[in-house]
């Protein structure tokens, strides 16, 4: 049920995202756009589209759902550049630069994050000062106090005199992974004005539990499966969950999350079950 | 009365961004970004601001002010790139990813354009539904169609065949100079929920006369005062429009069209002064 649910969202991002980005096909950068939108699991636009859900909030969410991957494709593309984690692989294909150029790749990116701010203005999505605060919340996600700030934290930590310790891991993947997963499982609460309240603690457990299960991939994954270069981050010298608690004990660290996840939604009793299957989805997946 | 009045929006622009930049900035990418968005003539923050006065609108207009000028720092950054212009001097400094490295130069100039929405959404600008507009026309303005589509023609048009006709250069940089120009001008129309109408017109036919006279001054500036390397983009194979038109010619089609822009404003009397003042000043400077 939860999988059928991540194919309808799926399908309809990708129609959306298919269609804003039809226009000027003829422009590499929006060739490249469209190529780094593509594939991906979808999951920020599934919290979307659950918690809008949650309050009553149907399909008019789904433009908040596109922005989310925009936002969440641009960051990959960024990411993988040589100067920053220099991967060529990404979701089983070449990544942007390899495919393009360095040159396509920044601007690709830097095209996806105004769209992404251009979809959070849609109409469909309800009164304005409900995309106004969605708008906001996006763009606190991902600036500096948000998403870049862990990228950041990332790429210091690689050449830091000696390893992070748990709580500076966690503050880091707060930001480079929690703080978009944040958004999206608060889009719902915002578009329908009330206050994000569970879903906050929902979002953070949730958060920390994908990127620790990132990190086992990482060292235990399947490549075929993974669709990018795995045992990366380890020989990189990057911050990772892995080394601190080992691997046994990083599994029983995300399954203590997803449960603290779970329970964070009781106010919602079983109107949750979805939220509540995405998060042993983000911690069972294999990709 | 233009130089004061010019002087007095850099003060409050310069004052805005320090403010929001000054958390965090123990971590070196907001560093980064506060370096990026010092200095600058800040043209765009002033045709907001004189944009805004033209509708009655004063200081409150400021964070949109402040907005496009993050996003017109960002894209500096990037372009800056060595994978893009490759430039190690702006603004009479070591560019970004000189002074830090290429991943900190990414990832401010991304976080500075997710400042740039955040600042749009600002309740101190008004009405929620104007602030849509605005964060609505500023992700236009810097995407695919926008800013970004003429940086990505800009390159391409490097290692192109044959060098590019005037109206394929006048296309791109309505794109790369034209947009976030557009929106500036634009931008007090959209804060008080006014048709463009006339402002559009002058911003054509200013950002184009901007747009020249930068290509004016990359073969016959002073690189002390231009705070930048000069004549790169000639060597580099750039389209500009001085081989096209000659520099004679250029220079009169720059004269021609800041009459053009003059012209334009005939609607608002002489309460759009300061407007015709700054289209001369956008071909006389010398940085």
């Amino acid at each position: 049920m939860f999988q059928a649910r991540l194919a309808e969202v799926q399908r309809a991002v990708d129609a959306m995202l298919g269609a804003r980005l039809a226009v000027r096909a003829d422009v590499p950068v929006v060739h490249a756009m469209r190529y780094a939108v593509r594939g991906g699991k979808r999951l920020r636009a599934f919290l979307v589209m659950e918690s809008a859900l949650l309050h009553g909030i149907g399909d008019m969410a789904l433009p908040a759902a596109a922005a989310v991957e925009c936002l969440h494709a641009y960051s990959l593309v960024h990411d993988d550049l040589p100067a920053m984690d220099d991967d060529d692989l990404r979701r089983g294909q070449p990544t942007v630069h390899v495919k393009w150029d360095e040159a396509t790749a920044v601007l690709a990116g830097d095209a996806l994050q105004a769209l992404a701010f251009e979809l959070c203005c849609d109409a469909s999505l309800g009164p304005a000062d409900r995309r106004v605060d969605l708008v906001a919340a996006l763009a606190r996600a991902a600036g500096a106090e948000g998403m870049v700030l862990g990228q950041a934290l990332d790429i210091a930590a690689e050449t830091a005199p000696e390893p992070l310790g748990l709580a500076e891991i966690t503050a880091l993947q707060a930001g480079k992974t929690g703080a978009l997963i944040g958004f999206a499982a608060g889009a719902g609460a915002i578009l329908a004005g009330a206050e994000r309240g569970p879903l906050a603690a929902y979002a953070a457990a949730l958060g920390l539990a994908f990127q620790i299960a990132d990190d086992i991939l990482d060292v235990a994954g399947d490549p075929a499966r993974a669709g990018k270069r795995l045992g990366k981050d380890r020989s990189a010298g990057k911050a990772t969950f892995v080394p601190l608690l080992g691997l046994d004990g990083a599994r029983r660290r995300a399954r203590d999350l997803v449960a603290e996840a779970e329970a964070a939604l009781a106010p919602y009793g079983d109107k949750a079950d979805m939220l509540r299957a995405a998060a042993r989805f983000a911690v069972a997946r294999d990709a």
